[in-house]
């Protein structure tokens, strides 16, 4: 299975560049683009990221960072039934879907709206960010916090969601949701029939005590790290804007944050040492899912 | 039980009043203000809210916001019991206090430390608005925005909180979150022991799955409801920081929201109309706990 995963990851890979260099990219940039899209790394030969390249390079990092934003599990089952429609029989790649498409349209009908954009290139900065961000890939390609305070507040709200279990994407993960939605219908369903019995589900298999259990433990500590390396860097004296989205960016392994130094067009350079110490931990935090390195601070834990 | 709640909150009010008019206030002033700060919600006869009152005023309103903030049906229990400190047994009591009194002594510390404050008038600001904030009541003295970004990003976070469920206050409760960290410990044991029995509690009573559902299907409907105002907002052309604020504290029933426009010292006045009914709903929302207005929309509701 392991050997499958590795293979459909190159294989991805492999298209991912000849994709690239149809587009007109010369093979070294396909190469590395192609290799930081699939794993949603989202490092660039170029300082300007995907705003050096082409329009049609922008369609190809969106169908691959999306591609690297699904379980990659799914592929090969996918690729086994024969069927690629069988991927989408799967809850959290149909939530992923819906979620990136509503929100790209969203954001692609403001731009067209409010910004004069011709809706095919509305649609594809649009979608680019989304997926950038929702992927935790974080390619940047004009700057979205410049787009006004609508497509701000999606950016803000999309950056903690995250994409699917099992992919190479970071946050909080679609699942999560999707388990909290299941729980949040049954609780409606019990509020309009008391005495009903109703079994919450979520891709068809029961919701157990084990698997809400650790979606609350990890939203919690999710939040609480947020907010503990967001002091942190308020305490350094950086503004609020860059202390709670470097924090929510960091902790959800996105990339980019918003406002004037680590927005889409700026860096984390200019920020103090310990400011960056403070972020490497928590990225580190929330790649491993947080629990992990909470656990070796217990005691309990070297006991046995 | 009804009866006795209604003696605790006259009796509370009473002294509430006479502790103003013991600083100063006049008595229409006292009685006014007796009763927004019991009932948490933070009107005042004057414009500049109690920075037009004295020192010793804001003290007397520390205390009564903080009571206002407890669940009421605990001051019965232990006038019964004729021990005020049964009061403390309880978690969420307990929860409330450790919160309201660490992060009013951390920003204290901060403004003692960068802005030059006396600790003294350090820990009457600082504690004043964080209680003001947390009860959700929502008086308010000096610009807590103006304090730098620390003290921000602590008044941001715990805008959402709220008080004690049984109080006047609004916001997610206190108890909400104990919840969610009882499921944490429960999972943090079985990480470090995977086949142990635990057993989660909270207030001495397990936490059944029906408090855990309801647990986070507030918390979804609440951060949903959060992200549909702010980006109704937005698509109206309020800046990120007003919409996503002005919708939290609107949701939360807190008050001011943070930015120049309805920041402390700002006010809701120059918003459009439809932010204004937008916010209307939402608060309507947060202080029905959201399920309750959601289930009126679900056709099975209607059916029997």
């Amino acid at each position: 299975m392991a050997k499958n995963i590795v293979n459909v990851y190159l294989t991805l890979t492999g298209l991912c560049v000849i994709g690239y260099q149809l587009t007109g990219m010369n093979t070294f940039d396909a190469i590395n683009h192609a290799f930081t899209t699939l794993s949603t790394g989202g490092y660039s030969t170029s300082d300007g990221s995907m705003n050096h390249f082409s329009n049609s390079a922008h369609w190809v990092a969106i169908v691959f960072m999306f591609a690297g934003g699904l379980p990659f599990l799914l592929f090969v089952q996918a690729l086994r039934k024969k069927e690629p429609t069988a991927l989408f029989s799967d809850a959290q790649v149909r939530g992923f879907t819906l979620l990136v498409f509503s929100a790209g349209l969203a954001v692609a009908l403001w731009l067209t709206w409010q910004l004069d954009y011709r809706f095919i290139d509305a649609f594809r900065v649009s979608l680019f960010n989304i997926i950038s961000v929702v992927t935790t890939t974080g390619f940047g390609l004009e700057d979205f916090t410049a787009w006004g305070p609508f497509p701000t507040i999606i950016f803000a709200f999309i950056m903690l969601v995250g994409g699917c279990s099992g992919s190479t994407a970071g946050g909080v993960k679609i699942f999560r949701f999707q388990v909290a939605f299941a729980l949040l219908r049954k609780q409606m369903m019990q509020l309009i029939h008391p005495s009903g019995v109703f079994i919450q589900r979520y891709n068809g298999r029961p919701v157990t005590d084990g698997i809400v259990r650790s979606v609350v433990a990890f939203a919690l500590t999710f939040i609480i790290t947020i907010v503990i390396v967001a002091a942190i860097l308020g305490m350094m004296g950086l503004d609020a804007v860059t202390s709670i989205t470097g924090a929510v960016t960091a902790v959800a392994n996105v990339g980019p944050g918003m406002g004037e130094v680590i927005g889409p067009t700026g860096n984390f350079a200019t920020l103090p040492d310990l400011a960056k110490w403070t972020l490497s931990f928590g990225m580190l935090m929330g790649r491993l899912e947080i629990l992990t390195v909470l656990v070796v601070f217990f005691p309990a834990f070297w006991r046995n």
